[in-house]
């Protein structure tokens, strides 16, 4: 007689042939057949993290370095809602998970029997769809069920754009299959020939499509294109594209890099439009008359501000499918092609006109204002007393050619993109940032995932502390990665509040915004055996940063380097360079 | 002119007229106008707490120990997310919460603007109500739309069951109220002035009523009452309730009083059943004939499986309104009445049969049975190695007259289910345990919030290493209460799966479900400085037990004892336990 629970032992085996690698487990009773059918497959990577929340980051960082959907196994109750920050997170990075909560069955729910909660469609419009696994396997048809549903969920969390998926997996009891006295030398032979999976289980393959479009749309976009001579591309967060960044390169166009475009590298790319664009007047020559834009959210605030206030004529986003944002207030058109697809088109469809005056006079007014900011970020550090912008600029100027560069929120990511990186000495560098819901929660979890999905490959996070003791339970499993080093910029409170000019003026700003604390990351780096470095000045930072260990295959354990700086330091130090700023303009 | 958020501000003042006293604030700019509208208010207790997730939990546990809603504040995007956990707790456990999530104004859903989640509707089921404000303040409607809901929203919390109340409050910028530059001297008194709340803000008071039922209903209960002699009281979890226990103790009647029940000093009261109902056969002289309940949630599983298996001819569950749960799966009868009431009417009306041979000789058995339990207790560590089971026994056996204890999921509960408080020493102990959903995320900041709201009462934490190290965030403030102390059971692992026989077969069982870990609290207590004592055998914890400062005048910090035993010995005491528990059956 087959074990009645075959059925969910062989999702493990669906996931397994629908390409899945990568499994997240946190420990629970309820969860245990989901747990050993995964576990016991010898094609699928499962580890275990206690706190939900960090396991559910740790989830979205490896599918993120993998681009392949990762499965998170909990237990019933409000396990499943501490995967919630996180699951909110990928809909918004767009990042697939295949989310599995164990349930009670629906007879017992809000029969106050214990770990026991409401976990149809908990995590309401953040997961593409959640479905709800039949409870009783006996009939061939939930069989079927069971299995068609996973292949489907599967291959939504897959489809553009990527999404989590929530799958609730309700069990009555017995969860574990069943125990015979074994001889000890027998029990690991005996368990692995306990169960089964079945070989023919059902799979529904997804065949993904590209999109394209008519000759007569292209007839309409080029002629716009030929015919407008201010032209502007901005691209929002996306993975590192060679295609697109090739067929970006071809193009005489003013391209806005924002620092989670990982578009650095492109020719004519723009990389301090936050910095000249802040508090200026009169930007009528910057003001683009097509404005094109792909990818998701922006990090540069003074941009969105510039282009919802010099909106474009015409505004095209370029997007494989869905509903697009409006994020510039300007949009008038979108177009359902992938970004490089539609790039590499209109290079070979376009009309040459790289000598038209208009053009290359636009092209050179952003890049005059852009090269200005490069040089002020160059000097302006020297003559100023230590401060954690100054540490972010030092950073960022001595990262490896080659690496995966974490910016938590909030100051972290932002600093990065008034500095952006060099486009030539950073040249594969990849940025990563949790910027579908913006939260400090698991900037540490999701680069500790990444770093355990790619071993071979430096990660370096920089962080403040309130993300980095908000996030303190990333360090909390057996897998800590060697390839990862922290910089953890302390001020000791939330210095962003200081930045705000409005906020900082109010009287409760230090305790009730700031939250200044007293922490430093030495007890929890011994707790959790990182190795720990200090430093808090100028020179001590230099020599910090020159002795990171960037060889992965000498590193032996995360490090966390911890840099202190003085919050009222740091705030004037931004203000003057504001002030500097504001200074270059009436040069 | 008045200030635009001037509505916005009127909310704090409308919290403080409806009653509510406490706030608890994680910092955020979207959510500034709500900050300081309460943290300017003189009459409301502000707290500010970074990490959400543990924020609910200390809001859950100020709003258990005043009975009244605590209101929690957090900016827009997935800090609303991490509020989840508690806010499932609080719905199960029937605690009122006034949750205020900013958020940004609807037209920038899903634009791709920082920090943007889909936030209404966010707590799915496990709020009473989700409400939104309106973004637009300017039309007379409008204000009185934030007004009227303000009330709405607390009296449904308050109302029976009591539960959290969602409030979702977008805000278009400018979020901060005009500052001007003063003098340094004048600040404080500008600020205060700066803005002010309208006296005669609408307040809809709701008054409460008391369920009546008819005297035919009275007549039907008495005759079967009157006429049924073996009638057994079961309490699921609730709070110390005097004039309840004092009925109860009228009655010559059997009540099962489940460690959480806190119904301990009743004088018929059993306590053991969790242990003498363990794998035993042929119950049948325990059977009742009416099964009278009230209250949530019961710990023992024995008592479940048992009422389940022989089920009462009646059951009769009393609560004061809504659907009741069927936890026995015998449920005959609601009986929408306040426990107290209902048996103080008993006691009034009942015809006296306590002379009832039957009656008492199966009083006698329930009676029988538990003395021999007790008895075993008393004796039965004295031979036994060291374990995590006799540490709660000493703990409990020293436990002052009166404290709060709490206890964390899920073997702490369990352990002091099977031994249970005494019912002389233990007079005015009330304890307290996240059974809602029954989570081990959020027991140390549930404590921390108790010990917090009544500052005189001393707080004793029994906690497990995983749940410790899961919740270690609640230490994360400024406001951490002397009178708490923490009672560290570390095995070092999820010990409970060591003691589910079917789990610990399994040869995946160290790694996916006990996680072994290696911390000890000793680099945490020195970080978040607090008092640390370690011991490991009998004579340390004896000591260390002793050395307790149970007197909180005299206490000045949170105290961490920290109780290391072995994982493998743990379990084999216990399992020891319940073959002594099995020989006295045979006795």
């Amino acid at each position: 007689m087959p074990y009645a629970l075959q059925p969910i032992w062989n999702i493990a085996h669906i996931c397994h042939k629908q390409g899945i690698e990568n499994v997240i487990i946190s420990p629970g009773s309820r969860s245990a057949p989901l747990t050993l059918a995964f576990v016991r497959h010898k094609n699928l990577k499962c580890k275990v993290v206690a706190d939900e929340r960090s396991a559910a980051f740790i989830a979205l960082g490896i599918a993120q370095q993998t681009n392949k959907p990762v499965v998170l196994i909990c237990t019933s109750g409000s396990a499943a809602y501490n995967y919630a920050p996180a699951i909110a997170e990928a809909y918004f990075q767009q990042i697939p998970l295949l989310v599995l909560t164990a349930d009670r069955p629906p007879e017992w729910i809000d029969q106050f029997d214990g770990q026991t909660i409401r976990q149809t469609n908990i995590y309401g419009k953040h997961v593409k769809e959640s479905y709800t696994l039949p409870v009783d396997l006996s009939h061939q048809d939930a069989v079927w069920h069971v299995e068609r549903t996973i292949s489907e969920a599967i291959n939504l969390a897959k489809t553009y754009p990527a999404a989590p998926v929530h799958i609730n997996a309700p069990f009555r009891e017995p969860f574990y299959p069943p125990v015979e006295n074994q001889e000890e030398e027998d029990i690991n032979n005996y368990y692995e020939n306990q169960v089964k999976y079945d070989i023919d289980v059902k799979i529904i393959e997804q065949i993904h499509s590209r999109p394209k479009i008519g000759t007569h749309y292209w007839e309409e976009l080029l002629e716009v294109w030929n015919k407008t001579e201010k032209k502007l591309i901005v691209g929002g967060q996306m993975r590192y594209n060679e295609r697109l960044i090739s067929a970006l390169n071809g193009l005489e166009i003013t391209v806005v890099a924002d620092v989670i475009s990982n578009l650095h590298i492109v020719k004519n790319s723009i990389q301090h439009q936050d910095v000249f664009l802040m508090n200026r007047e009169d930007l009528e020559e910057l003001r683009p008359e097509l404005l094109i834009t792909f990818g998701k959210s922006v990090i540069s605030k003074n941009l969105k501000k510039f282009l919802r206030e010099y909106p474009a004529i015409e505004h095209w986003h370029i997007q494989p499918a869905g509903i697009a944002a409006d994020t510039f207030q300007s949009l008038t058109k979108v177009i359902p092609l992938n970004p490089s697809y539609f790039f590499r088109k209109v290079l070979e469809k376009q009309t040459p006109f790289a000598d038209s005056y208009r053009q290359s006079f636009f092209v050179d007014n952003w890049r005059g204002m852009d090269a200005e900011i490069k040089k002020l970020n160059a000097q302006f550090f020297e003559k100023q007393p230590f401060s954690e912008f100054e540490a972010v600029k030092k950073l960022m100027r001595m990262l490896p050619k080659s690496c995966n560069f974490h910016l938590a929120n909030s100051m972290s990511v932002r600093y990065a993109n008034y500095l952006n990186l060099d486009k030539d000495a950073n040249k594969e560098i990849e940025i990563f940032s949790n910027r579908g819901t913006s939260g400090i929660d698991g900037s540490t979890s999701t680069a500790i995932g990444n770093a355990i999905a790619d071993d071979e490959t430096l990660n370096i996070l920089l962080t403040g502390d309130v993300a980095f003791f908000y996030d303190r339970n990333g360090f909390w499993n057996d897998y800590l990665p060697k390839n990862l080093i922290v910089i953890l910029l302390n001020n000791h409170g939330g210095g962003i509040f200081k930045m705000l000019p409005d906020a900082a003026k109010q009287p409760e700003s230090d305790e009730f915004f700031v939250i200044k604390q007293p922490l430093n990351a030495e007890s929890l780096s011994k707790e959790f055996e990182l190795e720990y470095n200090f430093c808090e000045d100028k020179n001590g930072l230099k020599n910090a940063l020159e002795n990171l260990e960037l060889d992965v295959e000498k590193r032996n354990r995360i490090t966390i380097l911890e840099v202190k700086t003085n919050i009222e330091m740091n705030t004037k130090v931004f203000q003057d360079y504001k002030k500097a700023v504001k200074f270059l303009e009436v040069d």
